[in-house]
């Protein structure tokens, strides 16, 4: 290509400091060094995660900064090294990587890559730590190592999922983070038996996901647990069965569900990050076989506390991040279940935008409007 | 048989109060009720309920009372309905039972059975809410629906595993209880995989039975953990290749591991009781894949406690009850794994004494002495 090896000057969506209105900036990309591909973004999403570090309420500020994590582009070039993809194929950057040759990536049950592992506090490539945005000469810092709210932007080789040229972008965009943690958490990691009843604590994008992910995987009830009764009738298209408000009864929730279920749900999972549903999508389990899933990220200060003897009764609690999907290895099969009419991604787009007008996600998703907006780079 | 049918005079050690030792009287057991066994018990052995109930610290004294529980002997005669066994056969009584016909007995998953699941607060059969045990007409308690301390006792049938009649019961009388239990918790729920590095948190019989299982399933790495050095040379003849004392270290138990196995091990066994213990047997796996187990029973007020992102990076908690074995369906196949010498039995036996003098049994575990004890019924 024309571009390969040059810097490229391009639209990129910058925030200059915490919760104030990104603005569209000329940036400059420069070529991707050994072992890193550069990508034209076609179609970003707005994720919590990008708000979460934009608002950095908790997090050290790191400013001016180029956020977005979940899009779909295509490659433009490619540094040295790298063999798995070449200009032209399409892909989905990921905020976390897949080395393939760490132990967690040679290990067939985890997908915590030891290199290239989610580091939300870099803002640099790992291979030189420096950026590849600039403006006037002057650093732009990088997201996740993905930084998708830009035309072009620069990731290593294993943040990048190539996948079926024949999808298309517009839709399989959202797969590169929060619909496919909520599907996998269902999928790969609570595995529902046919016929089984889900709780599902938390109906945001990923919640709705895990419940799309147990309606695959055959389950025949699933309970939609969540404090706003608005989202029940949307989460209905996702699978969802029956609803329980804990606002609408007096005694725990885990009381009420295991009154529904006969003594407990066959499995649960967790996508609100409070520590307390955490504590009820586990004892809200059936004992004797009953697999509770954690999702949603929790408070540094956070603890988890059960009776022992709610595990001692054969329940068994485990974690997942990502969903369990490795990144490159497994992505551009959730791409495939799309294709075969598998999962349903249409149902999450509820809101698009122009990139020009990327503010009006940021508004939406603070009205908690919607589920995913797509912001396409090319009007 | 002349006696089916009939009362049986025989000799069984009563437990008259808390605590005190148990004396051999002369008993009347009435014949089996319908779904109901009566077995001429051949060896039994003392395990540390037995003792956590004589002593009735904690729990409602029930007195008097024949304990005992793990044993094996021979089938006398069966109540009405009874087709499963008959009289002459090679049986183990199990504190816990199958009824083939509840949830949990019919969920692949569960061996928690709803109808005969372990009840220390029942001194009666099931049937009739009736003893079975008298002396001069007054009723003496049973004990988890076994009381093997007799020469002849009644049992549910779902109580009863019918085993391989070659198996000596002199040695595989172990295998109704702690054997079984650490056992299983290592090759049905830890499931370790081969040349992997297995944590086992306290060395007693239930933690050398799950040494022995993480042995069987081909671990490489067996790492026994306790507070008391002296069973770590035993402990060897268990599968075990390293050791750790919390007390030679500064630092947690978790770090210590996690320094020894390049980040945590694969699976760690928790066969304690104590909650700390609990929490470090969590916390000492490695992420992305690691599986920890809990086997020993906590005290009624015990809390466990952890930060949640120690699930979230993909740890899972489990517990288990009676190594998650079925009784009536797994425990013949357990019985197999000896006879084809998969699993060793004989180490376990470090003692054995005639029913008269079944009170040294008692002395020995006070003492910490030996692993198990056989009580010879028959001389």
């Amino acid at each position: 290509m024309a571009t390969a090896g040059k810097v490229i000057k391009c639209k990129a969506a910058v925030a200059w400091e915490a919760a104030k209105p990104l603005k569209i900036e000329q940036v400059e990309v420069a070529p991707p060094q050994a072992m890193e591909v550069r990508v034209k973004i076609l179609f970003t999403s707005l994720c919590h995660t990008d708000v979460y570090f934009w608002e950095a309420k908790g997090q050290t500020p790191m400013f001016p900064r180029i956020f977005g994590h979940e899009a779909g582009g295509i490659v433009e070039s490619v540094g040295e090294g790298v063999t798995e993809v070449a200009p032209g194929d399409h892909v989905l950057p990921v905020f976390t990587g897949e080395c393939k040759e760490c132990p967690h990536c040679k290990s067939a049950e985890s997908n915590m890559c030891d290199l290239l592992r989610i580091n939300t506090d870099r803002g640099v490539m790992i291979g030189d730590g420096k950026s590849r945005f600039s403006i006037d000469g002057k650093p732009i810092y990088h997201f996740v190592g993905t930084s998708t709210f830009s035309e072009y932007t620069v990731m290593h080789v294993g943040c990048v999922a190539k996948i079926n040229p024949e999808a298309p972008l517009d839709k399989v965009c959202v797969l590169s983070c929060g619909i496919s943690t909520g599907l996998g958490a269902s999928i790969n990691v609570a595995k529902p038996p046919k016929g089984s009843t889900v709780a599902i604590f938390g109906l945001g994008a990923v919640g709705l996901a895990a419940a799309e992910g147990a309606r695959i995987a055959g389950a025949s009830r699933i309970i939609g647990v969540d404090l706003n009764a608005s989202r029940f009738e949307e989460a209905r298209k996702f699978g969802c069965t029956e609803f329980v408000n804990p606002k609408d009864h007096s005694k725990p929730v885990q009381e009420v569900l295991a009154d529904m279920t006969n003594g407990g749900v066959d499995r649960s999972v967790e996508c609100t990050g409070n520590v307390n549903a955490m504590i009820q999508a586990f004892e809200c389990v059936h004992d004797g076989w009953g697999v509770a899933v954690l999702v949603g990220v929790p408070h540094k200060d956070a603890e988890f506390k059960t009776h022992p003897m709610n595990f001692l009764n054969e329940r068994t609690l485990k974690g997942t991040f990502f969903g369990n999907f490795k990144p490159r290895t497994d992505l551009p099969n959730v791409v495939e279940m799309y294709m075969k009419k598998e999962l349903e991604v249409e149902k999450f787009l509820t809101h698009s935008v122009p990139f020009s007008e990327i503010n009006k996600a940021f508004d939406l998703m603070a009205k908690g409007e919607g589920i995913r907006c797509i912001i396409r780079m090319e009007n």
